[in-house]
């Protein structure tokens, strides 16, 4: 079955209760980072679900626990940028990734001192929570983070839809970093039951239907001067750059990070319309602990800076020009320009 | 179509990596336990997911955060149960469940003094953050719980198989409080595609397969002298009783917790075969924060106690008659009873 139009998706499904609100927020966020001059990085981050219930009792999901969408936001806010991290409910989230379970819990001890109790950080523990702990409030200090949560693939839509309303007015200066794994398919509305499946009237035949692709009016038409990044998961070598190359020339943004489900924690392929570049760690940077993230954040940087330098316009400067291009560029300001 | 039997679920799906580690842990806690003749508590918590391809990049998943496991959990340690927390990886676990996102890192305030940095818990948190410190450290010195993690509807049932052949040296000591979110649905493996489906060949339909009711074999052949528990959650109000009583009449356990989606925090009905009584919070407990965990937890411990003083039998006593005979029942000690 063939996947209906955007237009059309927008249409069916109505938006998520708390929609309004996260609107305002990020209506605010862009107009005060814009005002600055400042660029905002869009990160969407963890997986989508797809109920099969209208009282969601089951749902079909997209493997992802947000690893590389909430390391990448640390990234890109020691770059400079504001961050909006767009992500699915409960999945990691930047600075508390390093803490998952009770590790944060046992890293505190307690001091009961007649009436004044006191908790403290164990000292062995003070050099692996203060630098991370430092960069958390500074982020927070400076307003320079704002969170919003999806869980379903038609919230993650509306909350997208609504970020680019908001980061079109930056033009060029917003980067959209777009490592969310959404669904590709979903099941209209209409043939959702209202109750859970009863497992008595036997096992269900699920029919599922093509997700619209979102990048096409993205690009196009919500956020058309901006930095666009997507990702793509392959579990099949052979297919991993050809569907690269066929998505740029399909949506005509600016790259793809084509990476594959076992090896995704140490190899990407940044994959733009002119070139490929492979980011591999070594066994090294494996054993450092040195998140790909890292490597990943730093070369995007790179290249959405010599975007600005040309203009915005899409023509990538010749490597090693970038850096001073950016600091003229930075030095020179952006107005802001919307396309709408 | 028709499930398959519990023992060709087994034969055909292999045991997790990890799941010889798992086994080992299990047996060693519920020895230690079984020798000083403590009671165990076998929670298991969150949801369980059906890949929908060998190199996992989507399945269906069931709903659960793992909230009344993992707060349940903790109930049962504080009257002295030792507990397995078998839960989702990722979902909600005893203790830090009162902390998701960043709630910790906010409560914590860094001094740099000097040479020397310390990191301490802000003084108006410590009231929030202590006594869930304290009962925590309490239960990680007394070794009172064993946490295992599962992902998928086959790691879940190898656990749970696992634990209850550890468990049955313990006779109706062992209380199973089977509160995870499970897959009524699969699909069989060979159906499983190697590869991520790909949208391009138009949109997929999943032929799902009903799971075998592992409650039979469960107490019938694993457990049959344990006090077991199961939950069952409907959205359809008119169902809920019926089918409670159904499943008691079929698997012959002790009990069903009933609760609807909508109100299951604040409402649930413990459903035995003499009997069915409910508990709904107040007004005045919801806003007080109280958990219904807390009512429920303590009503199965009282309920637990009774069959214990009835020799396991199944018999239970006139309520009141319960706190006495339990005491006397753990002065006595309970000879351990293999049924295998």
């Amino acid at each position: 079955m063939a996947s209906g139009s955007w237009e059309e998706f927008f249409a069916v499904h109505l938006p998520p209760t708390d929609f309004e609100d996260n609107r305002t927020l990020l209506k605010e966020f862009c107009e005060r980072h814009d005002k600055y001059g400042n660029k905002i990085v869009l990160v969407t981050s963890g997986g989508t679900t797809v109920p099969l219930e209208h009282n969601t009792v089951r749902f079909v999901d997209n493997f992802s626990a947000g690893t590389r969408g909430s390391a990448s936001a640390e990234y890109f806010l020691e770059h400079g940028y504001a961050v909006i991290f767009m992500h699915r409910q409960k999945s990691l989230e930047p600075f508390t990734r390093h803490f998952s379970g009770q590790k944060l819990l046992d890293m505190l001890e307690i001091q009961e001192r007649g009436p004044n109790t006191t908790i403290t950080v164990r000292p062995d523990s003070v050099d692996v929570l203060a630098p991370v702990l430092v960069r958390y409030k500074a982020a927070l200090a400076a307003g320079a983070v704002l969170q919003v949560a999806f869980t379903s693939v038609s919230e993650y839509f509306w909350l997208l839809r609504a970020a680019c309303e908001c980061l079109a007015r930056l033009g060029p200066r917003a980067l959209l970093y777009l490592a969310a794994a959404v669904s590709d398919f979903y099941i209209p509305k209409d043939r959702v039951p209202t109750h859970k499946m009863q497992s008595e009237s036997g096992a269900p035949v699920i029919q599922l239907q093509l997700v619209p692709k979102m990048l096409a009016p993205l690009v196009n038409l919500w956020v058309p001067a901006a930095y666009v990044v997507s990702f793509k998961l392959e579990t099949d070598e052979s297919l991993l750059i050809p569907k690269a190359r066929a998505a740029l020339e399909k949506y005509k943004h600016k790259m793809v990070v084509a990476n594959m489900l076992q090896s995704r924690h140490h190899r990407v392929i940044l994959v733009s319309p002119e070139a490929s570049q492979e980011i591999v760690l070594t066994r090294e940077d494996i054993h450092a602990g040195v998140d790909i993230e890292s490597a990943i954040v730093s070369e995007i940087v790179r290249l959405h800076a010599e975007h600005l330098a040309g203009g915005g316009a899409g023509a990538a400067l010749p490597a090693g020009a970038g850096a001073a291009a950016a600091a003229a560029a930075a030095a020179a300001g952006w107005p802001p320009r919307s396309p709408r």
